[in-house]
């Protein structure tokens, strides 16, 4: 059930992600912890649950990934992680910039969790059922279709429309990367990581692309796929599963 | 045309705003920048205009306020109003607290404008014709229904149900605000001024609230009436002009 990935076998943290199957590693929020890793110069030993198997991650008291542990201590939810790993590792670059920089970092994971999400995540969920093992696929189907009170092909069958509505919000952004490189200024900070982890996501479990070609944002995610040596690009996309091109 | 105001008489700053029937300051841009100026400990003397009157803003070669006039330099734009007083103004306490909050500030400035006020400001403009002279009234309404290729009136008429739209929006703020006192964190920061700015301005021109009474905004609405001796409350809203309660 557990797979360990421990590259330079000198890692003291461990991640806990999702796994699907080849070890794709296509958790969202776990994008978010492994760039927030990255960002502060750490490594992690990386292990992989499945999304159904919630006693793989019961010693966390809690049922959701990521989950990061450093010795004693256990860390649940994404945010948290970030949190943990600006104030207990104050060596590498800042993720936040400073307090105000934080606090407005809280505002965009909200507004990434609350409106992006929503808007995008039923368009793709079902492709993503494909790339799970059974017992995957029909825990996450179950989960989102009682959300939704539609079936996945439901809800994706207009979605070459539907997404329209998810660009549209996405305009905020635009703006701001008209004025800078990246969200968090002229580097990138946690607030671009957590966007980028949608689009990562999407990349990973889905061939269906969220952005026009003239968008602003493809830039945008192309530098983000290229940070820390091309850490998220490292991960295949679904298109180079499949064998296509992308 | 044009209403001196300079309470102390040692104003070097001019700030050109919106001037409504009895000098209502009832531009929600202009608030922005009038509370950034008492952010950084900064007095001005304000000058109001007739929206219609692009005449008396000639001089800054553009036709909006507000305007910021230091000695020879003219600043246009509330942001970069913003940027200027930071940047120029460094012994005050900071907008933006640093580049990262800078940054992000410029997104949480793309969101108001392009999420919030096109939700509420075709619900309540209707109102705000009231408030202003014959001419200035002529101009709003040409101007809003040509945009929304809708009378004032057809816009307004099913505000209490179309509000919900506008309270969905700000629902990351909400999520923010249970973290935190104000959304830049501890103290406000002009992330909470851009927002304010547009609860501020339907306060003066209108006696519809936007917000559920037990919407967590509407104690962060109070906090930032109370900021800096109570400047934003010292401007009478609506209501309290009409001669009612609110």
């Amino acid at each position: 059930v557990v797979i360990i990935d421990a590259p330079e076998g000198r890692a003291v943290l461990t991640l806990y992600e999702l796994g699907g199957l080849d070890g794709r590693r296509y958790s969202q929020f776990s994008w978010r912890a492994t760039l927030a890793l990255a960002h502060k110069g750490l490594t992690a030993q990386t292990i992989k649950v499945r999304v159904s198997d919630k006693a793989a991650i019961a010693f966390s008291k809690q049922d959701k990934v990521p989950i990061l542990v450093d010795r004693e201590t256990v860390v649940a939810d994404s945010w948290k992680i970030a949190e943990y790993l600006e104030d207990d590792f104050l060596s590498g670059p800042s993720l936040f910039g400073c307090d105000t920089g934080r606090a407005l970092t809280r505002f965009v994971n909200a507004f990434v969790d609350r409106q992006l999400i929503p808007k995008l995540a039923p368009l793709i969920m079902r492709d993503v059922v494909e790339i799970v093992d059974a017992e995957d696929a029909a825990h996450l189907r179950k989960q989102i279709e009682a959300a939704f009170r539609r079936s996945l092909e439901e809800l994706a069958a207009d979605r070459a429309n539907e997404i329209t509505g998810f660009r549209r919000i996405l305009d905020p952004v635009r703006a701001s990367l008209r004025a800078q490189s990246f969200l968090a200024g002229v580097s990138a900070g946690y607030a671009d990581y957590i966007l980028f982890s949608l689009f990562q996501w999407a990349r990973i479990v889905s061939t269906f692309e969220p952005l026009e070609s003239t968008d602003a944002l493809v830039g945008w995610r192309e530098r983000m796929l290229d940070l820390h040596d091309g850490l998220a690009r490292s991960e295949p996309s679904r298109a180079e599963r499949d064998g296509g091109a992308r």
